[in-house]
């Protein structure tokens, strides 16, 4: 059984709604997180859900690190927050994985500085799932490294591919490089060198990929350095959020809509469900010593204890050790990490 | 009177849409372009509209650019090609601007090549108009520069403010520079480089923009390096199709749906209008000796005849002078081009 550190203090309704995930993860999927953050305000929580506090082993931690804290500074100061604590857990084997909702910065810190890099692994990235055609595409980077080398893209292609395979059942995933168009030559210096690398590296690339082919359905894992796929991550939730804002003032501008809108619901609540899908889901970091899963700071009970059953599926499934044994032995390890 | 040299041969449905759009030019707004292309095919096309042929100065071009040729090879193999003719008409001083809905790249290359940059100007910057909440967005650049400096940056942004000023009416635009988060030791060593220099730079400089903000419609321009604004407009693309299509899906399901997107339907073409709007306009390429306008290849001929009247809009604002003066006296000026 998978031993899964939950920080219960991490996102906007904590401990409310981390508590009432971990209450409804044990429920629905049998599955007994360790709650670490300030036990007198998680027993509260508890109480308040009729669930007896004996049910889950609450480890202590005497602080909180807030959603807009600068990260290296609130991991100095804060030795005894509950990002620090449950990321010593992991460190010291008393939990397989870490789980918040908390301080993303924070968390990346926290897992580089406390878990480790894993053997092999020049930086662990962020990954995301993104809502397409046919089942999720999975795009890494997505925000944990600003500047990358060649040599990094390649260990994400290596470590999307495995997540892909081992969490999203697909037998051989293809991957994609995100670039300005589709020929070899395309692209900056950095895409050039990883697009040449990613051809000899022995995962199913296909080749470049353009924006819009990043929902489109037809590539299982998007590469790109943290710094690209950030912001075309949240352009694309921009565009959403445009698109829906618009829609809605067309609708109120006439009775004919107001009630087309009506009878659209469900097609509505649909497209809804797919973008939702996307924030929904935790991010997983890989390349650490452990399994670190961040939810996005909005995580509600439900989508917490989805993501307490994520972080178990990635402990059963041998994730972190795979993904070590597979980027020991690509080339890619045999250039050292550039440091910033 | 702007003189516009139009490159008949450019764009998929080339001569057809072209010679259709000059010719909406010349009734709607009184714009009298000079057609750039094969003699032969181009007063067939005036024939079947019933125009005569000598309403336009015809300048013959013996070859054509195809969309998807490689722009190097293509310009050193077609010096007869439209592209090339229409570029020698600015260069000579026989035009004041070029437009074409043909190959970009090949665009891209004649304009430096051929036109030459302006004074001052370290390399010309491809914008796009997007739609936003309040009134339409400057980005830039979108493609035309992947690998770039944080000088350049600096000159897009003075670049972009005096587009938006001149041809947007605003008087004083806000330039956000596109980043992973607000706080100034953010993004990439090009891009915390690139804050500093934007903060001394005399333009309206509120900071750092992510992604979901391009569209929000807080910022007139919004400036990036070509790799990655082109990466993010064409996952902003990718979102509005795959919306549309799920939406599509969904409402194809029920009979109700399908009731409400008919009732619904002036509500989604005032939105489809927004997103094609974008897809409409022409992007002008910034920082030339002449000003420079490409059209998406599949535009049609009310789009290109819009085309030619914003080349006439930037011809009578006095676009190039106003950048060349401007840049030849900013501090960025100083550094030398980078050759990649």
């Amino acid at each position: 059984m998978a031993r899964i550190a939950f920080d219960a203090m991490g996102g906007d309704d904590a401990p409310a709604a981390t508590v009432a995930g971990a209450v409804e993860a044990l429920r629905s999927h049998g599955l007994r997180a360790i709650l670490v953050g300030v036990e007198s305000r998680i027993v509260t929580q508890l109480r308040a859900l009729d669930v007896r506090e004996d049910e889950f082993e609450i480890v202590s931690a005497g602080s909180v690190v807030e959603m807009d804290e600068a990260p290296a500074a609130a991991l100095r100061q804060k030795r005894d927050s509950s990002i620090v604590v449950a990321a010593e857990l992991v460190k010291n084997g008393r939990a397989d994985a870490l789980v918040s909702a908390g301080n993303s910065g924070a968390l990346m810190a926290a897992g580089v500085l406390v878990i480790g890099r894993a053997e092999g692994v020049i930086r662990p990235a962020l990954g995301g799932l993104l809502p397409a055609a046919n089942g999720p595409t999975f795009m890494l980077d997505i925000g944990a490294n600003t500047d990358c080398t060649a040599n990094e893209l390649v260990q994400f292609a290596v470590m999307g591919s495995i997540y892909m395979q081992r969490l999203g059942a697909v037998k051989d995933p293809t991957v994609g490089l995100l670039n300005v168009g589709e020929e070899s030559m395309k692209g900056n210096r950095l895409y050039r060198e990883a697009h040449e690398l990613l051809r000899q590296s022995g995962v199913n690339f296909v080749g470049n990929v353009e924006g819009m082919e990043i929902l489109a359905g037809s590539i299982d894992v998007v590469v790109c350095d943290g710094f690209t796929g950030n912001i075309a991550l949240k352009a694309m939730e921009g565009v959403a959020d445009f698109a829906f804002r618009e829609l809605r003032k067309g609708v109120e501008s006439s009775l004919a809509s107001k009630a087309g809108a009506l009878l659209m619901r469900g097609a509505f609540q649909g497209l809804r469900r797919k973008f939702d899908y996307a924030e929904r889901a935790v991010a997983p970091l890989l390349g650490l010593k452990g399994q670190v899963l961040i939810g996005h700071g909005r995580s509600d009970a439900r989508a917490l204890a989805n993501g307490l059953a994520t972080a178990q599926a990635a402990v059963d499934a041998g994730l972190v050790e795979k993904m070590s044994n597979s980027l020991r032995t690509t080339p890619a390890n045999a250039s050292q990490p550039k440091e910033a």
